[in-house]
């Protein structure tokens, strides 16, 4: 290869986008875009930069490790490339909180850097839906987040036998853990275990429980009876009746009362309670979830959770928050695998019409102003770029591009007139060229 | 200051984006989307970094100058923070050139990234606007990304008084050149010199053209004859006469061509030859322009021309290429200027409906589980969050977050109905709660 030759590629772990990849993520994020707004959230971003320290405050050690750290040339700031929102979306809002509303709900969908190995389901650069309600400590906001994330989920055609919400509360798991430990032991270090317990051998588990003074066992038991009292309660609202008042502590409470809005929502069917789920993130306060594929494929297609001390950690006042986030590489494993992603080419825009003309000396004198003009109306108008002038060859270039109609420029323009065909029902009629706009937009509409 | 209560900043030159000012980057983004797919382009994307040689091999000095650059921790590859899309157009073109359309129509909208001093219109993270033909080396091509680009511009409110489009052809200044040279010059030389004329001292200029071999004087009169006849042809096209046919050798005749495919779009009293504009970018080939408030404030909106060698560079075939770059820093300054631009609030997406409940047992019960059903159904639907059921102060908040209808659950629901109200006429009916969808998107036809 010499030096005016080289042939490039995109860096590991990235993505170039053509058309038709193009024209799929664009899918995705609108109806992540869609539900936001339906649900009530306004669009935020921040940099794709942040200052270094950002990070190195309070996100967890693994995103801490894989960050791309730079300098500006000749400058001495550290920065790094966002690895995720949560810290962006915390100074910005102790920035402004005091003029904010409340709640402030907020959603984004920016692309994040995290310098790992890439893998399935991992890439170095990905894109992501956040979703954050601030200011609401209820269970209404937890189970309006997870309200959002179910519907888009279902808008990309995903059933409830699909997939699982997992949610668990971190309180209630903590207090379970203080009661089944022999010794005073480090909650954060037990569900930094607990998070892991899938992921190593057991003998390892054990060996890790019993250094920190953790009585699995007695954990396991006592966890199965918090689990059976919320599961009934479950079961109850799901047949509409109320559950039996509680008397296994304010927590219990608290999760029962997240059931109840999800049941308001009609979406309690679509979750679980899991406590198995912790997150790895050290800022979950509450409520954490995970959406799952529901046979276990894939990592986890969303997560997220309660974080209530986190934006005073930023400067902020103190504030209760809820949000998840979810990536654009997991869910679209997911849909691959269920067929619920048609070829990226039929998600691009389909054009409303094709202009074709039929080489006459007025044809060719009126077919770039026509098409300019079209075009400067708000119509999606191509014309084909190949010399012949065989009008069926060019019908079937429209056809090929899933134009909706096409105009035929010919003879008739002799008379003023032009020919508009309707390229799925094969109709056509002649129309005067000076009310082509109008005839257009009457068909488009019927065909729409 | 403690350990826990840092106040963080976004970095210099970047920017946090509140919902007001997202919605108008959103404005102005999908008028940039729209207008690039009614023309026929396709979107594309590519990694936010790239390898850094994909810079270093042909960007300008001044842009490489200026790259944010990084390895990832315990790698040695060097990287870049993408500062134009060029490099990656071409090097995305090359890697499919055989299976890519003839010609191939790309836009994108990415954000850019240059580690230059800040100031007014210059940021170091911005957003901008690509748009690409390869494979197509006529004038219609040139002619219809110019096209592009004064139909946003036009479709953002600005009109043929408030911007001039600068058009110039490097071939024809190259000619030029070499005709007023008084020793074989490097014409690369002087394109630079000329760039740079308006903004250096005159006799630092002429210093520079002597030392080159250059004469300016005589280019400057050779370059007034040239734009004469050039003007001549674009005074006879604008008054629908075909020019005089032209004995000033080919490029004279490709610049007419291209004045003859602007008038053919109804655009070229939107232009001007202007023989000064040569674009700093050395890939430049052919046409080049550049777009500018009319009174010559800010800097360039857009600028852009052919450069029929690069894709070539990047291990393509040889490929006729042309297409230009619009920045979303100049634009919004230009707009805010003439007052084009609204408060960015009311460019927030409107919720089609707000819902109020009167605090009766029935609407409570109703509440939560109506306004998930909207959301799932594709409704913008909001609702308070303040304690207050007192309906005319939750209508009033309706109407300040500029909701369409608002619902109101009160007694009417014993009977199984609710009423609507048209925050905008006023008007109201009760309707059965089992109907509300069908009765809201009737009224929400009736008020778009």
């Amino acid at each position: 290869m010499s030096e005016r030759t080289h042939v490039f590629q995109s860096p590991k772990g990235t993505r170039d986008f053509y058309p038709a990849d193009m024209a799929l993520r664009r899918h995705l994020e609108s109806i992540w875009r869609q539900m936001s707004i339906n649900h009530g959230f306004e669009e935020i971003d921040g940099p794709t930069f942040e200052h270094l320290d950002l990070y190195t405050v309070k996100s967890g050690e693994e995103i801490v490790s894989q960050l791309f750290r730079f300098k500006r040339e000749g400058g001495d700031t550290d920065y790094a490339l966002r690895p995720e929102f949560t810290p962006t979306l915390a100074r910005m809002y102790a920035a402004r909180a005091g003029s904010l509303p409340n709640p402030t709900k907020w959603f984004c969908i920016p692309n994040f850097f995290r310098a790992e190995r890439p893998q399935r389901g991992r890439l170095r650069e990905f894109y992501q839906w956040n979703v954050d309600i601030l200011g609401d400590p209820s269970s209404r906001a937890d189970a309006e987040v997870v309200a959002a994330a179910i519907d888009a989920l279902q808008c990309l055609g995903l059933k409830g036998s699909d997939i699982t919400v997992k949610f668990n509360h971190r309180e209630l798991i903590a207090e379970v853990i203080r009661q089944a430990s022999v010794s005073s032991v480090n909650v954060e270090a037990v569900m930094g275990l607990l998070d892991r317990r899938d992921r190593i051998e057991m003998a390892e588990f054990e060996r890790q429980a019993s250094s920190l003074g953790f009585d699995a066992k007695h954990f396991d038991s006592h966890v199965g009876e918090v689990a059976a009292v919320i599961n009934e309660a479950i079961a109850s609202l799901e047949t509409g009746r109320e559950p039996s008042a509680s008397n296994r502590g304010p927590i219990v409470g608290q999760v029962v009362a997240l059931c109840r809005e999800l049941a308001a929502r009609g979406i309690l069917n679509w979750c679980e309670f899991s406590p198995s789920i912790v997150r790895g993130l050290a800022y979950y306060t509450g409520m954490v979830f995970e959406i799952h594929e529901a046979a276990g494929k894939e990592r986890a297609i969303a997560g997220g959770g309660r974080y209530d001390g986190l934006i005073e950690l930023y400067g902020g006042p103190p504030t209760p928050a809820v949000g998840f986030a979810m990536g654009d590489v997991v869910i679209r494993l997911v849909l691959e695998d269920k067929g619920l992603l048609k070829p990226g080419e039929e998600y691009l825009p389909r054009p409303d019409v094709f202009v074709i003309s039929s080489g006459d000396h007025l044809a060719e004198k009126e077919f770039a102003s026509l098409i300019a003009r079209l075009r400067r109306e708000g119509l999606h108008a191509r014309h084909s770029y190949r010399a012949t002038k065989n009008v069926g060859k060019l019908l079937g270039e429209a056809s090929k591009v899933r134009a909706r109609l096409a105009i035929i420029l010919g003879k008739e323009l002799e008379g003023g007139n032009i020919i508009i065909k309707d390229l799925e029902s094969g109709q056509q009629r002649e129309t005067p060229l000076d009310g082509v706009l109008h005839a257009l937009r009457t068909m488009l509409a019927e065909t729409a």
